[in-house]
């Protein structure tokens, strides 16, 4: 494509020379004269500088930066968001040729849009509904009882568990499980016997769950993932979870049983939450936290997690600790009390 | 069902209308008027009061509650073993019926019982020897020499490497992997010679591991998972590692090689567990801890993980910190020592 | 094989009989007269004393202990490495007979060396080309256009998905899931929009890659996994992350999107790296310890992780917090300010 044709589709303008041919999006170090790199973070203008980009996608304010004249600029209000497009169109998804592979295992009152593509060796259990557009990939096993989504994906190897429903456009990646029972057992006497776990799981439309991740179903009910969350690979959800729209669950975060997150959580990266917890709107945790009570608005920190602003000062504290036994023993010795 | 044919089930009493049917056991905020729900916890007597649940299952003291009056009760000496009989009763397990699918590739000597069951596409090593009405499902791959014990449980695509025991009723999840390599190597001169893991892994009776967890084999000799113990979802043990009966290992928990849990440990979700120490029997590891010394009894927290009453008072005198800093600056103004 | 002739193997010396036959090498305390065990730690001499071990392998200072006198041993300058060769002349790998199984699906232009070995169910993409004694085993899923380098061992299940490079003698476990969607998005309004994820994964040779873990395809551009580096299970390496060669990132631990970590890195069980930094050579991440900022060089420890002899000072006065708070309150008292 011609810079001013990816100009056009971003809504764009270029300054320089719109005739350039972009094969490619590279990152500022690697990227060629055929290549479209970015700065889309101030931290990386350096690079920007350097790089043997043939064009560079920007920001008004980085446009006007005199170290990039003469470079041939694509300048977009929102970069970030141009990016999301460019990629797109540069770097087009494979396609899946609907159809079922005759290697699959299709069980008994099935119902697979026509449109659907579902892989070799996938093998589904009776009455599954998958719907138009949908993928399931090589090596998928999907229990009994499913609804998979129109334009959901299902990637090689995922597993559902039986009436495990997955909405339109999800995206499950590989080793992905959901489903798998929860962790409950009745312990008497040193021995634990387990709670049949005989809940499902739901996940909304537009969610992303990453690779090796594990959703639990519930004991009795649901276990509910909202609708455009995006859950990050190695991530723990407990039976009877239930998270809200939007949320954001970074890499090996866990959720222990029947928590409720809200609307635009956004978890850092090995993030706990306890279990029985409520989370409201917005709330953030900091990466490598551990929630302990619940929180109600606002970001929090810490093992135990605490409020940000509180863990912060503790920080700032903890770092003066020498300086404070210091002073303490300069007191006492000032005082008469040091043997 | 009737909820007076469930009271039979579990020794349990009606208070209320015997002849009512019970379909389905759901929770207290989605049940209707013919579901069973249960009140476990006094946390919950709001949503029990709110219920339109048409039957309730609770202990003698809840069953006293003024605000029930008048609702069909199931009341049972230990609400919550009868919960778990009576999922069991209404939401009974899939069958698997008996038999090697054609799709199965199984190895030569391999001695399978005719009541148990292999599913599509499972792909079994020479010499295996699967147990009486024990179940393979879909993809799984299971090396050569395993020994899978009667009433096994594997989901779709668990990987028992070489040499693997699974004992008697023991159920492991999709995305299980036992008999990995464990993590080996002797480092010289910056390589890292990968020392050979020959020993194997031994999963005991009625032990249950959840979805995308990896016990590694041992180096030589054994990597043991005691009887009764239950391991949540993305739990790491490390190989040559030793878990005693009846221990519980919460979700993302680790525990590093050569580390030895006694009987009735219970590991919070993230815990860790440092390489080649002991935990006594009983021993209690808080959530999102991390355990660096040997733990001969009781309960620890903490990163490095210390006796819970004494990680308690530290935390309550860190949040005293800021007063403490307080004091002293006040003490030295008082003193003259502020310049 | 006989004492003298792994002696030989090994270049060390025999203490007692030569001849003595060695069946297997097994741990201490599971060791009889058939085989072989070893001591490496000083910690485990009392074990080495009371086992039943027909031979032992250790270094020079142990052999001269007194309580070892009588014992036939196998002296070796650098027991450990000697250990390896050893463990590899007993106990020789699994031979994987080349060709590929016929129930194997193979896209179109795939190179296969004639001497590699694809196992049964695996399914491997167009164009993808596997080296000479490479094997993919049973069940993985190997995307399109995929390099898969002479030696290297992807055991069953492994996914990779397109594109992804595998360098010779590299092993990736059971589980194990490569080139899957980095965790990028662009959140506007609420709405996470998918930054499509075009770059690629490179694993370079003698990697060995553990159960269960995920190394995410970079956004655009290579995440990159150096030659010799090690990783355990579970562990996660977030898109665009560059390893140097010979690191060792044990189990659970994980690496956020765009970190780079030098040669000979080490990172402790459960450790986590945030996003965008950069981690010099050999630098040391104690487990259960999170890194927020650069670091250059040396070890570093906690949460947020520091220099680790600041951490260790840090620790020293967490333990005296009780003490300095009553020193606090005695000489409030003596001045007259405690009411």
């Amino acid at each position: 494509l011609r810079l001013a044709e990816l100009a056009e589709l971003v809504g764009g303008e270029v300054r320089g020379d719109g005739e350039r041919r972009v094969d490619a999006v590279r990152p500022l170090t690697a990227a060629g004269p055929a290549d479209l790199s970015f700065l889309l973070r101030r931290s990386f203008r350096q690079q920007a500088v350097a790089s043997h980009a043939g064009a560079l996608l920007l920001g008004p304010d980085d446009s006007a930066d005199p170290a990039l004249a003469g470079r041939d600029l694509l300048v977009a209000a929102d970069p970030a968001r141009a990016l999301v497009a460019i990629l797109g169109a540069l770097h087009p998804p494979p396609v899946h040729p609907p159809g079922v592979h005759p290697t699959a295992i299709v069980g008994a009152g099935c119902e697979i849009d026509p449109s659907a593509a579902v892989g070799p060796y996938a093998v589904i259990g009776e009455g599954t509904r998958i719907g138009a557009g949908a993928v399931v990939s090589a090596h998928a096993a999907v229990g009994r009882r499913c609804a998979i989504g129109a334009g959901a994906l299902l990637h090689p190897q995922v597993v559902l568990y039986d009436d495990t429903e997955v909405g339109p456009r999800s995206v499950l990646h590989s080793g992905a499980v959901v489903g798998a029972d929860g962790f409950g057992y009745v312990s008497r006497g040193g021995v634990h016997h387990k709670v049949p776990q005989v809940g499902r799981v739901v996940v909304e439309s537009d969610v992303e769950i990453g690779a090796n991740s594990a959703v639990d179903r519930a004991t009795v009910g649901e276990t509910r993932i909202g609708a455009g969350t995006k859950v990050d690979n190695l991530v723990q959800v407990g039976h009877n979870v239930e998270i809200g729209r939007g949320s954001l669950l970074c890499g090996q975060a866990g959720i222990a049983g029947s928590s409720r997150l809200g609307a635009g959580v956004v978890l850092g990266g090995q993030a706990g939450i306890a279990d029985h917890l409520e989370l409201g709107d917005g709330v953030q945790v900091a990466a490598a936290s551990a929630v302990f009570q619940p929180v109600a608005a606002g970001a929090v920190a810490g093992i135990p997690a605490v409020e940000i602003g509180r863990w912060r000062r503790r920080q700032a504290l903890l770092g003066r600790l020498q300086e404070m036994a210091r002073t303490l023993r300069a007191l006492r010795k000032r005082l008469g009390e040091e043997e």
